[in-house]
């Protein structure tokens, strides 16, 4: 089947997706986690041979432990797919109920997006998470996952698709893209396709969003700042900023440019070389002034996304330098301030241009399980839509609907026209 | 100025804008409004010449017209931009409040778009409007009229600028853009404008569409359909099939295909032809044979716009045809049922993939001032972000604040972790 042809008959299941009420797919979600248990030798058997292709091809042992799938993995997998069972629905909400008048009366409701490409790199575990999330939201789509993990991720999609059809789900709800060249044409069916979300390295996100005209869910780059105001709490600024950095080097939220206003810049940057001594700082002249061990900053330093022990760092003059800094220089991710000044913490959290913005805490919250949103569909620093770590909310829109009882507009037109009551329900 | 600097100075206003409280905004709009009646003769003066213009260049006397904007037109504009001021205020409303743990409370709180690219054909009023909204919701813009109205629209825009500029809003926050190359420029612009929000001819829209990677707000076209069922109110099918037909045939909303279960086509095709005499009706075949004065119908009448007095009319065996029929040659805009079974309709409206379904009544009510939106900034048939008629809710995202009090990741990881309380607050 070309990738045309699944597109297409995952629009049509999109349709009749749609209109299934939540224990429909709750059952099939019910059913896909018993499957993965049934038959997670087969499972097992498929990332053993992914694992050893990889190894013989000489692959980085890191990346082959993320390949790695089977057993406690499986089940776990299966706890996931049940977890997302429980979920509310996030279809089916009415988001606001008006009457226009007496029995026409107007429904703002949740649906479904449509049909979902999913491209992501290697773990197999994203592929059953995906599915589970996008059956949940009664949404259709097409898969691609990482070439490393072919052969777990055709054994996943068999179980997939053999309990979810079974359980009631219309055919062709999934499909399963294997080559770089589906994915391109996939980015090129605007029509079929209603939303991407890829996961992966900043460079496969940037070449997915510089190469379609679908919407793009996702974010390329995590530029984020620790800006410490002047009011600020030493010694927790120095707790924050350490932590921002340092909890977790690799991932987006980590902050990659402290700002100090240029009034606490003497007492506060010792301190902070002193409490992270494993981090290497590249910084501003003052800073150097400050800290001997800094090393000077270039330019680039303040637009780099080290995603390591590295952080650059600069005094600024004050709050309004620290903010035109972070929305000129900053990926809109997330931005954290520390100050004891409440109406400075509004102020920057009004202005500054970010999905994510903090007072007083680190920036490395900003993540779905933390914020509380049940599932993680992904993190996104576009303006549209969805913003900053997205739920399953993410995963729908609305419709409106008008129960009238024969009203036509001739009635509302011209001298005798009838009025609107505009009334707000429920 | 380029197109590149307008952006940019657009951009370090949505910062400043982003932050301004209401009071400052509606102070600017009722500012606005006076000097749109303080400068009348200016704004008359320049349309004149817009007029004569046009007329030199022999455009068509009904395009002429809506050109038109003097005197009258000119108060209710002003009228129109003291009704946004009365709007509330869509930025700064908290969506969610959740505490995550003791004294770390994470909102989710509306704020601006940030830079919106409008692009509209003619009507100068549109200007005016759009100015208005955008300002009301805390966005900057960049405004590209119809050229037959540049006069008109540059006096407009000196007029928008002096007045809300000295009554406290950012320079830059509003740009007019006079040539189609200025379009092209901003079309390239991805990192500079977050919206396109395009008003004209489907032609227009989907030129628009199809030249930028930034999204874009709008619809090309309105293939809306009514589907007669079988338990319909035969007179009630009537009256609403003829309005959504001919109530007004240039719009968007109005109904281009009809269709009608078979076996209440004998009994309501006659009527209906009776009650349209002046609709040419162009019918598939079955459609032909009922109705002597139908023309049958060619494959490219089913996706037809016809924006005029046709109407294409197909019998169709049942329910799953008629939405299947929908959901394949339908722009996904608005589309009807008539009928007198609710579970009908309920499955009609979960299953037809349109922004508007309506339920016993006119297509024709798909309008934001008629849905009591308060305010319309366009119609979008795309399924994310926003979907229908807009109001100024459409001009908005949210930006996630968390407001804490020293904490860090570090705390809530590894074996003695401390929980989340992930409690919904208010």
């Amino acid at each position: 089947m070309t990738v045309v042809d699944s597109a297409r008959a995952a629009r049509n299941a999109s349709f009749l997706l749609a209109a299934l009420p939540r224990e429909a797919k709750d059952r099939s979600l019910a059913s896909m986690a018993a499957a993965l248990r049934t038959r997670s030798a087969e499972v097992d058997a498929a990332n053993m041979r992914d694992l050893q292709r990889a190894r013989e091809q000489g692959v980085a042992e890191p990346l082959v432990k993320r390949l790695a799938f089977s057993g406690n993995k499986i089940e776990q997998s299966a706890v996931g797919v049940e977890s997302v069972a429980a979920l509310e629905d996030p279809t089916g909400r009415t988001l606001s109920a008006r009457e226009l008048d007496e029995k026409l009366e107007l429904l703002q409701v949740t649906v479904p997006l449509g049909v979902i490409g999913m491209v992501f790199e290697s773990r197999p575990d994203a592929l059953v998470q995906i599915s589970a999330l996008c059956l949940k939201s009664g949404n259709a789509v097409l898969l691609k996952g990482g070439t490393e993990a072919a052969e777990t991720n055709r054994v996943l999609f068999d179980i997939i698709v053999g309990a979810t059809v079974q359980a009631g789900m219309p055919e062709g709800w999934i499909a399963l893209l294997e080559s770089r060249d589906d994915v391109r044409a996939m980015l090129a069916l605007p029509d079929s396709i209603d939303l991407i979300i890829p996961r992966g390295s900043n460079e496969f996100v940037r070449f997915i969003m510089d190469n379609t005209s679908i919407p793009v869910l996702g974010h390329a780059d995590g530029v984020c700042h620790v800006y410490i105001d002047r009011s600020a709490d030493l010694q927790q600024a120095v707790a924050i900023a350490r932590d921002s950095k340092t909890q977790y080097v690799a991932v987006c939220n980590a902050a990659e440019t402290l700002l100090v206003h240029a009034d606490v810049a003497e007492a506060f940057l010792p301190q902070l070389a002193a409490a992270v001594p494993e981090v290497v700082l590249r910084g501003c002249e003052r800073t150097c002034a400050i800290v001997a061990r800094a090393q000077p900053a270039q330019q680039s330093d303040w637009t780099a996304e080290y995603l390591d022990l590295v952080l650059a760092v600069k005094v600024v003059d004050g709050f309004d330098e620290a903010v035109t800094h972070i929305n000129r220089f900053g990926s809109h991710h997330t931005d954290a301030i520390v100050t004891a000044d409440r109406a400075d913490a509004e102020r920057f959290m009004a202005r500054v241009d970010s999905a994510n913005v903090m007072w007083n805490c680190s920036t490395r919250f900003a993540d779905g399980y933390r914020y509380g949103l049940g599932a993680e569909v992904g993190i996104a620093t576009g303006k549209i839509h969805a913003r900053g770590p997205v739920g399953l909310d993410g995963l729908v829109i609305y419709q409106w609907r008008l129960y009238g009882n024969g009203q036509v507009v001739a009635d509302y037109t011209g001298p005798d026209a009838r009025g609107f009551t505009h009334r707000r329900l429920r």
